[in-house]
């Protein structure tokens, strides 16, 4: 957003107020273009995740692009899509607790979805949902290759999954699920080779073999037999990113318009984004955002309509009324605190984006 | 929540599934009476802080059982709730960024709102929105007497301060406001004191004088002068407030029923709660909220749709399957992640409340 100037600044503070949560859609178009060509060049299928942006509007703009279909992380943010005319849908997590409350068999009944799953007690939900909605479900199995979260953890409990799921007339086995750590990748090769060995002996094959990650692009391709990759916060781009060296300032399409609303001392001073804007995720870096016009001034602290500006290093330091723009440290968990967003190009505002598939229950 | 039983975990997971933001209203009235009766007590009128639940509704029921006003920390909050009939709102921050928009103007012209200045722009921006509101705007003093976050620092400065107001047509002076730290209130009453010495010097008195916070009604009434108090989150309770010791386990209505849906290892578990719902905020304590049917199950760390869980302590593991049920550190921001909350009587749904007034931008 270099070209950013008072002028965009006075026509956000006049029509929208401040904290304003703006993106240049230069950049995201910029970004999804990259993100597009990053799979192309590895010969994958794109499968962009849609938590970062949580709008169908920018969804839409992946699939042009050349995105196969979306990513979602809640079978809420899946319904929203599907609302708006999106049909292939991955859910890349473990349903379980939203599988029960009908909703999934409503959307199954709607639109095949592809759902994850890596325990059989998902598996049992997910078919109820499927005989309920009178269509089979497809079901990847989430392999955890040194993530430590969600995920079988060998093989063989996959290929163990892979058999109940071929045994159940309301699932279909679709692949493999993963989201390697960037050093995990030969680990999860061979946890791929031998998966794809066990299940050809009992005459299964994965179909669909998914990694995922912006930060993993740097790895990109290198899973032999991967065909396709999920990356969500590329669209946008943030600090974590920066500090993940697979981004750069200028590819942060997403920043919060923040006023200077108090100067309580020389070295400090409060802005008008809390922790209800910024988040209290730091993702591991210092301080909770970064100011774009005064990078030594310092978000040392949250309440929660205030960030609070250490100006100790700070030689240029803002002023009260000053508007400022912060890149924040995550973006996906910052976009996700707001009804909508305002859509930039350059200077000029030029469209307001429903975040429209936030604050969902399930 | 003492009360609540696996029928009302049944119904929740087949109506809305998880995670699911539940509040039982029997605890909600009688933190609502408590709070009245404790500013009662002291002679204080009562001006709850709405920034917790974000809800005309629940708004409502504290005016019903004898609150004043209420206290808004956004602009947008208070246009919801002035949207929903109240009329007697405080906006207990500097709206600087937001006073720009012609939102406040708008507001202003509607219903006569009280707002808060630190500083002269604020101040200029205040009397702009009142003039073309045409209607003069009440402005507060907001004294820092320790926090270190937004507020004038000296007695000094918010005597300036009254005087530009009471020279401008279109603003009216109307107190002063306070969040004094826990151990503040000597030097609140100091503060005060001169302050009013000041003022009268000039021919002004502060008709309001404002204290706030939850944790300082251990201290409420320890301020000769004060008038009213404005605390938000007894309202629900959370970890901080039985940390701060101005509440028990009992007294948290507000929690989250999720899903254990992994479990990758003996000792670790995942639940489908992750930073998107509990969020990342830690209020300064370990983990990031009590699980109430096990509280030796650590919530370590936290992905965005995903809550880790370590259960080394725990002997009494939790199941895939299993719905629990989690205390959020702090239920301010907890609330703030979701639409809709689910409201309960012991084990009955009672009533689906919107989060009306999250969400907005300013």
């Amino acid at each position: 957003m270099s070209a950013t100037t008072t002028t965009l600044k006075t026509a956000i503070i006049k029509e929208f107020g401040t904290p304003c949560p703006v993106i240049d859609l230069d950049i995201v178009e910029r970004n999804i273009a990259r993100a597009q060509k990053l799979c192309d060049d590895a010969g994958l299928a794109n499968r962009p995740h849609i938590k970062t942006h949580k709008s169908p509007i920018i969804a839409k703009l992946q699939i042009a692009a050349g995105a196969r279909g979306i990513t979602c992380q809640k079978l809420g943010e899946a319904k929203v899509m599907a609302d708006a005319g999106i049909t292939d849908i991955t859910i890349a997590t473990n349903l379980l607790g939203a599988a029960r409350s009908g909703t999934l068999a409503e959307l199954q009944s709607r639109i095949g979805l592809k759902v994850c799953a890596d325990n059989p007690v998902s598996l049992q939900y997910y078919a109820d949902a499927a005989a309920q909605a009178g269509r089979a479900m497809d079901v990847m199995i989430e392999c955890d290759t040194g993530q430590k979260r969600a995920g079988v953890e060998t093989p063989r409990e996959a290929i163990a999954l892979a058999e109940i799921i071929n045994a159940n007339p309301w699932l279909n086995f679709a692949g493999l699920l993963f989201y390697p750590p960037l050093d995990g990748w030969p680990k999860t090769q061979t946890f791929f080779d031998e998966t794809t060995a066990g299940l050809a002996g009992l005459g299964m094959k994965a179909e669909i073999i998914s990694t995922g990650g912006t930060p993993n692009f740097v790895n990109i391709g290198k899973l032999n037999g991967a065909t396709e990759h999920r990356a969500g916060t590329c669209v946008f781009n943030d600090l974590m990113m920066i500090d993940a060296k697979v981004a750069t300032l200028d590819d942060c399409a997403f920043q919060i318009f923040t006023s200077v609303v108090s100067r309580g001392g020389s070295e400090r001073g409060i802005l008008d984004a809390g922790s209800k804007t910024l988040t209290a995720d730091t993702g591991g870096l210092d301080g909770f955002g970064r100011i774009v016009e005064h990078p030594k001034a310092r978000i040392h602290k949250l309440a929660e309509e205030h960030g609070f500006l250490d100006l100790t290093d700070c030689t240029d330091k803002p002023e009260i009324g000053d508007i400022v723009r912060v890149i924040p440290n995550h973006v996906c968990v910052a976009v996700n605190m707001v009804d909508q967003l305002v859509a930039v190009r350059g200077n000029e505002i030029v469209e307001v984006i429903p975040v429209a598939a936030r604050g969902m229950l399930v």
